[in-house]
């Protein structure tokens, strides 16, 4: 025996069949994640934008690219191969990838369901899990997790005093489903559906769904580790960069204006400003967070429709320093959002998967890093919440128990 | 005893009379410096810009500003007044303050020293050092940090094999003074004058000084902790945060570009290329260092009269994220250069008054928070620096050894 | 023999003692108007800002600068001197210049009037228009223009049937009156008033006023020249030489995107929706008359209390070039508001003056130029109007009749 | 009755074959041109870009697109085809349309010479002339039109005395040679080989020709029009547009700023600072001819990689307003140059050969709206240039004799 080797423990990748049922298969991201996906294992893409890929997180031994399988559910139902071929006319992918890659994208529709018309809720709820099992059993996987890239939710109505009532606990939803209502947001159905699989859920989305209280609790009976909520992508992946460093530096921040303009599906559905809300609040709470106070300044999310997929952020702030003297950073981002997003989604399957490997369950606030509202956590600056990723590394490296 | 008093020891501020030697003592950021300590001082300035008065400082029980003596030397004979005067024409200070502070200001005219011409490098040197001494003696003070803010100088010119062997060692420079020769360059002249005068240094600009290695050994022998290089208060204080971001998202940044635009008396001095390869080489390094390659893209400093103090630095980042998108990042930066240095300046005198307290010597590579170029350490990154500080901060504190 | 001068006839500037009376007298841009033309008559200021001075005005022989009397009305009663310090500590005005013209502006205060309470809108004009004819006497006044720079009002409601009978003509009006209803517009009392005194009309806002259709035919019936509407000073004056700039080129405008920032009395006006509706009505013209469509793309105003009067304009333009390549145009305008807008009020009072000498009556479309929404004519593009001024340069100077 | 008819005589579009001669034939710019004209030709692409196209343009019954045939000559071989490939990848072309003009791209190939090398520079130009007679013949073109996209060439160095002499006449030229030496600048040998050929010629590059004294004698005894220098496509015009706004308002513009990044053959070749010369005198020209005088201000080119085709220019305008008051434009240009540039070339083509047509010879200043650096106008303002060329197509369409 080489004793040797022992002594320093290059921890092997965890031979893991994972799952990821994608809620909103066939949205932007989805179909970014389903293509990049296909694209590393074709050795046709590098590891760019994938930060499980990173050298610092090798100790954590994640579940390999190749044994991620994913699936999903979307309420339309075009193909894969469409879906690409218009986000490479927009620039969002290359179109070479979608041509090379067309007959795993074809083959990747057979696992996508279209949710068969359905009025009552528990039903709803019982067929997507359903559905997941068998995903689940016919892949032969050893863990799921179900993440939502569906479109934006408003927030729960929480002046309804029945329906917070009814969201109270799992034993109050059924009580609800009994007496005729649907309590669950149409964000918690995947949610709920999921813990009844046994799966792991990321929120992608802003929508509410894991910190719904009965989901939350089902999410905890069920054992399994859960982190959300809304990927953190463009302006605010900035702001909790750029916030610190005001901070740190005494400097006072005076106002903080955002002007995000977008299209695509997402820009569609955020042009509805009731959907919108769930995200100008997301979107919120981390500049508020890091300064500690509300921030003045307006922040707007506009449907552009020539932009595509292309979010662009202007921002304006406007900062005091030493004796008064007044200042002022603007910025411009112009990212892709599906690019940013899907290697996140892939990034996160990986992660959970192997929380749920190692035993964690409930929120993991470790992954704040991911996200624009943490759950299980206050901490909006990247930079600490790079560190606790960091931390969660070495506890899944087995370094901390 | 009481020992419910030692069981949460809350360090007091130290006293102690802390002296602040300004080389380049008329220029911007000395006179911004002096008007805003005492502004501070008589209660019409609050913290904001001083990174010392943040709470999470407080454990460190700095020197008060209260107990800091401004003093330094200059080429110029212009008085406080008029120069403050000048600033608050351009809006870096408000003219309220200058007003209000007038007496204070003329007062502070009596500890700047204009050095008489003097051919000899040797006399030279020893003329500042007394001239230190001389303001340490008369204000009675405990401790003395100079801090070089004088306009920059050229980087050592390393291809001068007579020059970099006159500078090998403490003993080679005095050879060489023996020979006639003035080996020192003019920025580390004061430095030199510092260590002999027992004062601790902090190198504010990107002039050689400090780094000297003849310059450094006579610092290490003389027992005194030093700082530097070159205050980060503009771009590369973003580039310190940004470029983190993109690297810990795993984004592939394909250039970036650096254009910076002001006026004023630093302004002119980097109007003169052979001076602004300090300052390029300085700002060049955060981002190589933190990417872990050199990254293309031009990096311009622009001397534009009417801009005055006001620096105004527009960058353009052009990356690269999944599957090969490749998106950009443009941000204008609007910062009063003065205003930002001042208060920075006043902390590192008081931090470094500490760290010669607790008996620190050597560089001290905890205080690159503050610097574009931290001698000491590599780490470019303002999240790291800021832990680096806290455990300063601790070290101070007495809770770490 | 001295025929050679009379050959070349140089028109001296007309000897026409001109008032401006000032609705909103008060307000930030009337404040630095009644300052700016102390202090060029003063000697204290040039002619920048001021287009009225240009030479290629200079053959239109406005009446000088020395010849304008300030007056006007406001509801608020703080005196100029006070006015003018908020000024300078925001920035707008030199803070030198409100200490030299001091005495100035203390006298002008004698000329602002702050009206009575009074319930009937019939008296409330009158008294207004007896102010403005006792202000004409004292002053023994050539000419006088009156000046909207009040408050932005809402648009009227086309919707009540009752109101657009009641504004149909004079007459309808005074009918209304008699009923006991006060059909006129807020902003309006004072363009009936001023036409009852003789006086031409400068509607510097976008409220509803000259527009109004039995106020413009009491206009016309009074011989008056009027002009409007909504001053031209920042992104609206971008977007009238850009636009064009794409027409020319044949580049196709696909989205225009126009966040405003703002603090200030108008900022505060304006963050009221229903009085900003009036706002962007007039910004959204000029795009969409150039372009010769409606350009997708959102248009805010925002209240941004720390920019004091420096709107800063963040546009986002995307536009379509040869076989489909999409591009992008983006500019930020800092501006301060009042230091723009007050020497165009200058501008016009001369200009309307002159024209009135010259015998103009009714809507001046040749200055449409100063206006986001030009009455009487359907240029937007800044160049035309020059040329439209230019020859109303031509007119004035008795070279076409 | 129909004479209504007749009273508006619509000019029908010329039957004229016209060649278009590329000099740098297999460029980025000519490529692009070679791919929209037979795009435009196929019915695949729309007159978006091309402001021959415009309505206002109609009257001049230029040369139709159909009409024209493109070749050319460079130093390089690739084929089309391949070089569309490259500018697709780049973003710069739909991919959709290389491949479905495939066929066509190959085609134009055949019209593309390789000057075989040839030491002697009047041999050299007579082999140029002698190509382009063979391609006028075999097209059986009625008109040849020569434009110059070839890479930027050094200014002419005035200080060589005998250079300028032997450029002072074709005479002198001719002298030169006869002495052995090879006096005209590289870009100067096709504009001669052209004028030889009886062409007319578009300068649409900053490098010296047209307006070398012995190749405009030349040209003026062909009895030919020409037209440049330098086309007008970014950061230019936008300067067209936005100076004239300044000065029309009696704004003072303090410092203009001035930063280019692009990569691309154009960017590579600007690189070399020596070629760069011609670009920044061209680019510097406008500003100061619209303002009256010279404005501060740096103006660089910086050759970025990884931008491709993609000029950004950052600019940042400071200027000042009534009182003293200082402000700030910025604005960032995003803009795929060979888009740009590609239809102007066709455009010029067109209009040319309708000027040869109607009998023009010797510079068209009416075409300064399409260039940098005007030849035969000191006119920059864009909107004064679209005026002039308006008067051109008047008299093109014999409004104006
Ligand atoms: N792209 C990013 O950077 C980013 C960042 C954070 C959050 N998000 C969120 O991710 C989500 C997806 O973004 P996208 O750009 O892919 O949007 P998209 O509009 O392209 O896709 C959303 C998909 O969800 C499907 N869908 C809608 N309702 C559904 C339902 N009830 N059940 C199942 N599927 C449903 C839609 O049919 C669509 O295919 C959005 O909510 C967005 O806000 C995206
Ligand atoms: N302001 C910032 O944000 C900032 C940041 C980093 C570094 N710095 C550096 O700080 C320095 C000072 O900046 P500033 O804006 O005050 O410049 P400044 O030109 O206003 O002042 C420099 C002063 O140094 C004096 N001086 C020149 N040579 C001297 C010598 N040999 N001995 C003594 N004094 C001498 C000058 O007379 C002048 O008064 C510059 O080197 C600058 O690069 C400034
Ligand atoms: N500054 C610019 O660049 C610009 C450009 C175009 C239009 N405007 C318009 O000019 C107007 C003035 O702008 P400002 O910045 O001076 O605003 P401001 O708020 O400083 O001043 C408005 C003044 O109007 C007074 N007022 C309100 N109601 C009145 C009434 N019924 N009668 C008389 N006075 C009344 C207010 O008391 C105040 O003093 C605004 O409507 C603004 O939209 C300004
Ligand atoms: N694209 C624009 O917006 C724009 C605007 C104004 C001017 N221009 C100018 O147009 C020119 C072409 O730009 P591009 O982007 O196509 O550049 P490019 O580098 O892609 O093409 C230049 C071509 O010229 C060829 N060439 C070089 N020397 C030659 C010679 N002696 N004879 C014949 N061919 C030669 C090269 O081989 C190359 O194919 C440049 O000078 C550029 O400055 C371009
Ligand atoms: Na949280
Ligand atoms: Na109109």
């Amino acid at each position: 025996m080489d004793d040797a080797v022992t002594n320093s423990p290059v921890p092997s990748v965890r031979s893991c069949r994972t799952g990821a049922w994608l809620v909103g298969a066939r949205g932007s991201v989805a179909t970014t994640a389903v293509l990049g996906a296909a694209a590393v294992r074709a050795g046709l893409a590098g590891p760019v934008g994938l930060v499980s890929e990173l050298p610092s997180l090798a100790p954590a031994a994640l579940p390999s690219l190749e044994d991620v399988v994913l699936g999903g559910h979307d309420v339309v139902v075009t193909g894969y191969r469409k879906r690409a071929e218009v986000l490479a006319a927009q620039g969002v992918v290359p179109r070479d990838l979608v041509v090379a890659l067309g007959a795993e994208l074809d083959a990747a529709d057979a696992d996508v369901v279209v949710p068969a018309a359905e009025p009552d809720q528990r039903r709803r709820v019982a067929a997507l899990a359903a559905a997941m099992r068998d995903f689940h059993g016919r892949h032969d996987l050893d863990r799921l997790v179900v993440v939502d890239v569906s479109s934006t939710q408003p927030p729960l109505d929480t002046d309804d005093a029945e329906l917070v009532t009814d969201l109270a606990s799992p034993e109050a939803v059924r009580a609800a489903w009994d007496a005729g209502r649907s309590p669950l947001p149409a964000s918690a159905e995947a949610v709920w559906a999921a813990y009844e699989a046994g799966a792991a859920v990321v929120a992608f989305t802003p929508s509410p769904g894991v910190g719904v209280p009965a989901v939350a609790e089902l999410g905890r009976r069920a054992g399994v580790p859960w982190a959300g909520a809304d990927g953190k992508t463009g302006e605010t992946l900035l702001k909790s960069v750029l916030a610190p460093m005001f901070v740190q530096r005494a400097l006072h921040v005076d106002s903080w204006s955002s002007f995000n303009i977008l299209g695509g599906g997402d820009g569609q559905a955020l042009a509805d400003p009731v959907a919108a809300r769930s995200k100008t609040a997301t979107k919120a709470a981390a500049l508020e967070a890091i300064v500690g106070r509300p921030v003045p300044g307006p922040l707007h999310i506009d449907y552009v429709a020539d932009l595509g997929d292309w979010k662009t952020a202007m921002n304006h702030v406007g900062f005091t320093g030493f004796l008064g003297t007044r200042m002022q950073l603007q910025f411009t981002w112009q990212g892709c959002d599906s690019a940013l997003a899907a290697p996140l989604v892939l990034d996160l399957v990986r992660l959970l998967a192997a929380c749920a490997d190692a035993g964690r369950s409930g929120a993991v606030p470790e992954l704040g890093f991911f996200f624009k509202d943490p759950v299980g956590s206050h901490e909006h600056a990247l930079a600490e919440q790079w560190h606790a990723l960091l931390g969660l590394v070495d506890e899944l490296a087995g370094r901390r128990p």
